[in-house]
């Protein structure tokens, strides 16, 4: 029609992922957080705007005047521009007036492309900001402070960030791979229990689908993991944190432009129980019922072999977790289970094929693009009574 | 302070820029759009949703339905999800009510990261749209059918989408790069002079900076350009749109991490002047002003000859632009020049340090990192009284 050539251009948009280790990051001392700013700058100090979750606030009273003294210490490079509280858990996500006050502010205070967000705390603080950060001036730099063990070992440590929209959770989002991920271990100093045990989840779920080795660590250090014992569960979040950073870096598609996202193992159902508990179940203990969930299912379909699901659950359930909530027995309006409805869910957020994650062996994944129903819901009952696989059912 | 290692990784995200040329792509016998989405799907049709600026569909009135029947006639490929129109203008980028709209399409209909969203219009609807492709569920294919001369030569055939935030235009935003550009000619056929016009100034601005040859070029064509020859037309948006996609792939920072924005030759007085004048001046007025002043500014600091100045201004004033605007000596509430205010915002919307494109000769440009203002005021004059500079002013 029109003789004219088309126009074809490759490109690649190069980015560094990188994850810090430390301890009291705030301390005037240590001059990690400071050096990592003078990295990316070329001349003077650069302009530096804080959010912290009012969770971790309340915790580490002191954290904020740290904050502040540590940036007129390193006033050479850090300019201080603001120190600002938000509240925390998911309501953050819902109201677009906190992620309008982010906006104002970046716009009041002169933040810039070559400036600096700093977000400190739980997941909805880290996407909100997060999203605020990838999308005022088209892209400011993210600095990831995650104050949670699945903050640190897995989801903080990702290039993504989300927004809900209307009840939809994360329907709204960006890749955007922050600056730097600094991950100060005195942020779980005051961090209780139940959320402590959430990062260990994922750390077991990406053992399961990459390393078997790592998975007979965590068997062998349940103990000292189950009593939150300090070197343990920081060699567990290092090990989670590697394993989510090389996968994101290794599996050819960064983006998730095609239909896999092999470190969803577990996570169909997962979501799901988050919603339909009102999220009552937080993600970590969502996680560990999706994973008993579709390691029933991989034995059940005679994928994986009776004795390793068995470990599987073992394990999951000597961490502390449940591995059952009477969430995954709701029926829907029309009297069919309402968990399934995740399935299609999934696949949605997905776009395409639907592509679940399940285990041929400990350490080893393998896709599938559909799953039987009735084998879900008997996996399901195994749940409810959890009777030996491996003595029979 | 934490004995453990660091992680690093580099990544590269890879994407393929494609821009194509078409007539009457929704014609049933044109395959261009249906083989492009073929190329992009694995299996069956994929989803569809298109927005269309008002404007163009009033003035296209056969669109909206030539769109239904080839979807119709091309259903192993397409499945159509709707056709929703857009008012024209910028208004749509200030509301967060057409944004929160397209959201709720794209989840009412399904929409998924393999489907399709197809904006056909003016800037303003496919930055909102694109927008909002790039932030649902992360990022879904975006089609853009750019409606003006300077969509398809310029702004259309880029990696940035925008919003605007509180006034502040494209404060928000993404770099995003569509699927695929396609640039139908058909859509020109009922567009107004004026913004025929348009396109051409991005044209000289690319070749000022890129192409010696392409200027001369323009040069030899003004006159069919002036009078709205459809070859002529053709070409300047063709090589224009090959400069734009070229500089892109070519300049080594796509999505505008440094400091260096050489395509925005002339705009940061244009953005300024479009905001002073409530709009009443357009992108494309703006520019050919904002080139005028760069021009002589270039040549009042002796960086560029007389003689090529006076061609810059000669070609663009016989293309048919002004090249002055009573909003460039506007004074704020110190009694200084408005205009100059948009040094700093240019500045603050790159981030870090001020960079400026001039010109060192046709087809040369050269980057400096502050301004004479006496020089700006002086140039300003100089373009209210358009007295021959070769001649002496």
């Amino acid at each position: 029609m029109s003789n004219l050539p088309n126009i074809e251009h490759s490109i690649a948009i190069p980015y560094q992922l990188r994850v810090l280790f430390t301890e009291n990051a705030f301390d005037s001392r240590n001059l990690l957080f400071s050096n990592l700013i003078r990295s990316g700058s070329n001349q003077g100090a650069s302009r530096v705007i804080f959010y912290i979750d009012e969770g971790v606030a309340a915790a580490q009273p002191q954290l904020a005047r740290n904050i502040a003294s540590y940036c007129a210490v390193h006033g050479e490079t850090l300019d201080l521009r603001g120190i600002h509280l938000l509240p925390a858990g998911e309501a953050i996500k819902n109201e677009t007036d906190y992620l309008k006050g982010i906006y104002a502010e970046i716009e009041a205070q002169k933040i810039c492309r070559h400036s600096y967000i700093v977000a400190i705390g739980g997941g909805a603080l880290l996407d909100t900001v997060g999203f605020a950060a990838a999308t005022a001036h088209r892209g400011i730099r993210l600095v990831r402070f995650p104050s949670t063990t699945l903050g640190q070992g897995d989801a903080g440590v990702g290039v993504k960030n989300g927004f809900n929209f209307r009840g939809k959770k994360n329907f709204v989002g960006a890749f955007a791979p922050p600056f730097a991920v600094v991950n100060d271990f005195s942020l779980l100093d005051t961090l209780p229990e139940k959320h402590l045990r959430n990062g260990y989840i994922e750390a077991i779920k990406v053992a399961l689908i990459r390393d078997r080795d790592f998975f007979e660590w965590i068997e062998a250090n349940a103990k000292a993991l189950a009593a939150f014992d300090t070197a343990a569960m920081r060699e567990i979040i290092h090990r989670s944190a590697q394993h989510h950073v090389a996968h994101i870096a290794t599996s050819g598609d960064p983006f998730e432009t095609g239909s896999v996202r092999p470190l969803d193992f577990g996570h169909w159902a997962a979501h799901k129980l988050e919603q339909l508990s009102g999220f009552r179940i937080s993600h970590g203990e969502a996680v560990a019922i999706g994973i008993a969930l579709d390691t029933i299912y991989s034995e059940r379909m005679g994928l994986l072999d009776p004795h390793s699901a068995q470990r599987i659950l073992d394990l999951i359930r000597k961490l502390g977790f449940e591995t059952y909530a009477p969430e995954l027995e709701l029926e829907n309006d029309l009297g069919q289970n309402a968990t399934l409805a995740g399935l299609e869910e999934f696949r949605e957020h997905l776009g395409g094929e639907l592509t679940i994650t399940l285990l041929s062996a400990i350490g080893k994944r393998l896709e599938i693009h559909e799953m039987d129903t009735k084998t879900i819901l008997q996996s399901i009952s195994d749940l409810r009574l959890p009777v030996s696989i491996e003595l029979g059912r």
